[in-house]
């Protein structure tokens, strides 16, 4: 059976195979994107996981918007105005993908940041979108850029990660946060706003959401991967109803509603009296191995590598000389140390800088050690 | 900001609008598709449940095509060729919109017997497949049509639910199976066998899968959601390893992977000893309601209306005289009753045969007794 032409044109993920060829055990992998698995609260989501037998209602098939105790504590958490609106996703990838489905026509343009998301491009590929990208500063998007892109490609929406980018680590600041609202809303674009590192700040003043200053021009994609499981598979997309709605329809046919029990579980995790305190204790863990990490970067790195400090998220990114970045990160799986090359952030055609993606928050100070040193005797063979 | 084209088309499921006026505590429900919630193998999950706490691991990212250990007890359980591979999907609803994506180009023809699922009509509706339909006889599909359709239309699959069709209940005979199968291989076209039903067999002898007979030429669509538990949302889908593979990289931009809890918590209650008995209770109980509705069915509907038996499922289908279908579910909504009117299982355009499909599985035989009261006083009023 022949596949579907929106299909032929995708790639597998990348990723997904390196994190396959690093489960090694020689090899230390600096290559995922995962939370260490000694971080998530099983203490405190015991009681719900021990309390759920007793709910035979979660059991039963839940409405496609979500499970209602959930949806109306996150509605009061998150301090939702009335146009807005709340729905469960499974997991953000899901929203992500459910925002591309509702809204996205093949040729229709959405603009990123490169380097970007690999799972972002990999749905708004399926759905045929033209991909148009900005280049990315220290402060977040080149907002000249930005501006002339939207005046002519009138795009449809901007995807962004504005808190500790994934692959990059930038985190916008304030005044950019301001002017890519700004700008949203006189070019009429829709802001899609994925903020799943938000929470894993280590230092720094936490800023404004964008869509806090675009609220009626965004939708915002929320996870729970970091700072709870990523197993649960449970995410949030919050935005104006009108925007939502046809996110719901496509819902019902993608996968009728996302897991209850679990749905029930993230409920008794958040409302957990020590749950703020896990957020700490996280960011702490996370905050002491990228110092490691970063000490170690700096000290080993050839001069010719550049690196850039982090206020928190789970990635550094180091841009090293210009050369095969495929062929350098399998010489470095030989040498035990799993990384992700830049090009697989960029989509096809766009011009590539020659960079590294480091992840700090799943190995421990010692592995850490050790991978950075793996990593700076090879590129110092460049 | 403008929904997509695909999604222009696809109109909300009537029946999760219908469940939600249902849920008056006036109003008997015969109109969703619901288990017993009393029927959860909750004890035969208890076990599984209080030990997730202890596998720490189920709560890190998972692989897309799912939780190994349960994939290798399903292997093993369905007795999959070497060929074959299952992948796990949050629902079977999950399986079939991968299928859609994965391999429908807007305009490829879809043949479904009329009527047919309305969850399968959304996502294929959402991918722009042209719908073909066959008339459905009390054996499956007429087999003429079907070959004429096969070799005029040459479709690119046939999507269907050869045990307890949702929503006529009939069961494919062992003639009509073989000859179906023969042929998809004949004319080259996929049979996509859609199962959530199989195992609420109360009469009569379980006959092979469609898929039985053409193996290579197929995609098995398996739930447990009326077996187990629908909110769990873990479903599962095999057929040959090239025809999974496609579906995989979809679902990696879909939701990454289904909720690892939720397959382990699966994993524990399948190969509990006490599961196949627990099937067995769930039918026996299904059964009873069954013969208590048909039997008031028999003795209170008008002569008009043509009912048919069922050896299992979840639902009868009533021919009733032609009418406006969707005015007699509100009046009988109205008088206490829910049930879904005909309409909604026929793609848009094609001809419609007024009938009412009442589900039988969520309410206790007093409940039905009164319901069915209600439906005939109003159908005798037609």
């Amino acid at each position: 059976m022949e596949i579907a032409q929106s299909l032929q044109q995708v790639k597998s993920s990348y990723i997904r195979e390196i994190l396959a060829a690093a489960s090694d055990k020689n090899v230390i992998s600096l290559a995922g994107g995962l939370p260490d698995e000694k971080t998530f609260p099983i203490d405190l989501m015991k009681p719900t996981l021990e309390n759920l037998a007793n709910m035979p209602e979660v059991f039963q098939y839940g409405s496609t918007a979500g499970y209602t105790p959930l949806l109306d504590f996150l509605n009061d958490y998150f301090q939702l105005p009335e146009t807005h609106t709340a729905m469960i996703t499974t997991g953000s990838q899901q929203g992500l993908d459910l925002i591309a489905r509702a809204y996205v026509n093949p040729g229709d343009k959405v603009v990123m940041e490169a380097p970007s998301y690999l799972g972002a491009m990999q749905v708004f590929g399926l759905v045929q979108a033209n991909i148009v990208t900005v280049s990315q500063t220290e402060f977040g998007p080149n907002l000249d850029e930005l501006e002339q892109c939207f005046e002519t490609e009138k795009p449809k929406m901007f995807y962004a990660v504005p808190d500790f980018h994934n692959p990059t680590g930038v985190c916008w600041s304030l005044e950019t946060r301001q002017k890519v609202a700004e700008l949203c809303i006189q070019y009429n674009v829709a802001f899609i706003e994925d903020a799943p590192y938000r929470e894993l700040r280590f230092s720094g003043e936490a800023l404004p959401l964008v869509s806090d200053f675009c609220p009626q021009n965004s939708i915002l994609l929320r996870s729970f991967s970091k700072i709870a499981s990523p197993g649960l598979r449970i995410g949030v997309v919050t935005g104006k109803t009108s925007y939502l709605e046809p996110l719901i329809k496509i819902k019902q046919g993608a996968d009728l509603h996302s897991s209850v029990p679990m749905q029930a579980l993230l409920h008794g995790l958040l409302k957990h009296d020590n749950f703020e305190t896990h957020i700490n204790t996280i960011c702490e863990l996370y905050k002491s191995r990228y110092d490691v990490m970063y000490a170690e970067l700096e000290q080993r790195l050839p001069k010719s590598c550049v690196l850039k400090p982090v206020n928190g998220g789970m990635f550094v990114w180091v841009e090293i000389p210009e050369c095969d970045t495929f062929e350098l990160a399998k010489t470095l799986l030989t040498n035990g140390v799993a990384v992700v090359p830049s090009p697989v952030f960029y989509p096809e055609g766009s011009e590539v800088k020659a960079a590294l993606r480091l992840n700090f928050t799943n190995a421990t100070p010692d592995e850490l050690r050790v991978a950075v040193k793996r990593l700076a005797d090879v590129l110092h063979m460049l």
